[in-house]
């Protein structure tokens, strides 16, 4: 939460406590996730239960898409809070703007977990992919907020430590974009393109990663 | 959550600990929200889902203007923390006292979500906008007694500082009054009054914020 | 979680981690109560729904004496955390022992709520004031092994300090021991025990605070 | 969360904020279990209560095995981040991983809570002790990964701390495993041996201890 490298004790840090709720606050939402993962009814038989438990497969993977998905969202937070040293009103603001939509995702998870493999399984992913649309929208522009006013906000941030950052970034919104699109269209590949997202943050990364 | 500007780590701090309690608790509550948003029954068709989801729109609405009440409850304990050093018997009371107040709100955050629309929303609303009245209240108690026990618990805040936050809190009990009185009279206009208040937060600060 | 006065920067503190992950297992406990309040069922009519809530007063009774327990509690694991700085493995343990109790009284506190007006309630009310009991043992446990291995966990402490808290958590078990024990003779009296030792803390306190 | 022994003030330490979504998470998971614990329905007699609060021993002894091994998982978590204090992209990847997993735990907790004592009970273990074993794997990968990378992420740590901790940590998946084993064969053995594990950990440690 606190003494990271990059900021040194002597230097300013503003941003500990927000960065202290925002880690509260993800890791809450996080944890949620598996409060909608309900115990099946008391099974008649042995082989009944593993069906049951079989059936419940779209709850695991509403879980698995979003614990990675959010799971990926703190790690970015917290990337970009390495090079924000400072607060102000705003940033503030778009933060709350940005947790308002992450806390917010236990919701479409669940109703995807209802809808899944059901006639209505279309609404579920327009709402899924919606939100997570909507939640990487925020996420964009908490951090084109601090880019420009990086002067202020992040006074010891390296230029190109911040355009790298920016060229990453840039993918979130149109990659969930099509997402979204698509849960119109097919809705398997709605659910494809998400976990390709998650995927692409595990995979490629390595050879850019110090 | 630790070193924060204005607190160099030379300086004692007796607070970080009460602060990391407080964003805790502040951080849960306001992550429970999401939890009162109830996923509708399986709906028969399409449309009827998306019906469903519409109907839910008080659930949306108590969403909304908890999450951005207490968002901004948290920004301002964020705020008069930095100038609240050390800590005494009392001020750990206050905050607990306020607490257990900012703790109990997603009560009648579900209350209004299960009575908006219905003939007794006049309840959910009387009771939703005196719970926030009188956590503006603990929140102001708080205040005033660091306020007034000021050499002991902020020996470093410069008097403007204080003076300013004091002139700025002023205005949340009344304000909060009126959505309580208006809720006896027009519920429509206390809600308003509660999302004008949280709005206030967002716009006219721009200019005094440094 | 951090820098906190009597623990300089240039000095070892092996306890932020143990502090930090109990401020989270206590302040979830704690929010977590709100969750035993449920929103009555739909009402008929504006006087049925307000008696409905009227009817919900055990609910917030729990609310209100859990919420005070374990603030208090952690107002006090606060306090003795500032004089020891070491861990061991044993402290690790018996703190994990503390929280597992802690972390427990949810389910105690919706017993109460659920019994309290009821024939039964006599059972709520004793499982309510044991738990408390088994959790002030515990606790006090955590103190009693610190205490015995000073010199390892607390090499900064001045003994005066050591010997007043020693003092004052000496009344607690006899406390607690004595609401469990009303219990059986008498409901009432026990849960005013309970009361009263929360209001104990508040008041007389002010005398010999700093 | 921040300054502990062993990574003094002035030594650059990346992993505060991962150490510290960590406690949260494991915070909330742990918390959470005593949800699993359903208050009886209201009871016709105290005895009939009495008899109701005993017939729940399946949920007090999946809380209790649950919160015992989450908490020495955290426990250790807390003991290798004493040693890693650089973090790189696979770190939190595998971080995150092992978090999905421990996460996860309150739903194989209900699920046993549901089944201890029913026809369908060899399910309930089945799955609750192997998904003990696949989370006591993903955090030995994160150890592993860890010491395979230690000239990066351990730069001060000393070798034989190092191997200390991975000679104590092999004996986990084995362990794990045959109550996974057991599960099949024998459900109460299976129990035991999880139960076992737990203990293991609380006695025989005192002596190589510091």
């Amino acid at each position: 939460m606190v003494l990271r490298s990059g900021k040194s004790p002597g230097v300013d840090s503003d941003t500990t406590r927000l960065e202290a709720f925002s880690d509260g606050v993800i890791a809450i939402a996080i944890t949620l996730l598996v409060l909608e993962i309900r115990v099946p009814e008391e099974a008649e038989s042995v082989p009944a239960l593993w069906d049951a438990l079989r059936d419940l497969w779209p709850a695991y993977l509403g879980y698995l898409i979003s614990f990675a998905t959010i799971g990926i969202m703190w790690a970015n937070h917290h990337t970009i809070f390495r090079l924000i040293t400072r607060t102000s009103h705003y940033l503030i603001l778009t933060n709350l703007l940005f947790l308002l939509c992450l806390a917010f995702l236990p919701f479409p998870t669940a109703l995807l977990t209802h809808t899944l493999g059901h006639p209505d399984e279309r609404v579920g992913i327009i709402v899924y992919s919606g939100a997570f649309l909507v939640t990487a929208l925020t996420y964009n522009l908490l951090w084109w907020y601090a880019v420009s006013h990086a002067r202020d906000l992040m006074p010891d941030a390296a230029p190109e430590a911040v355009q790298s950052i920016t060229r990453r970034f840039r993918l979130g919104p149109p990659a969930y974009g099509l997402a979204f699109a698509l849960a119109f269209i097919n809705t398997t590949a709605s659910l494809i393109v998400l976990a390709l997202i998650a995927l692409t943050y595990v995979l490629p990364y390595a050879a850019r990663e110090r």
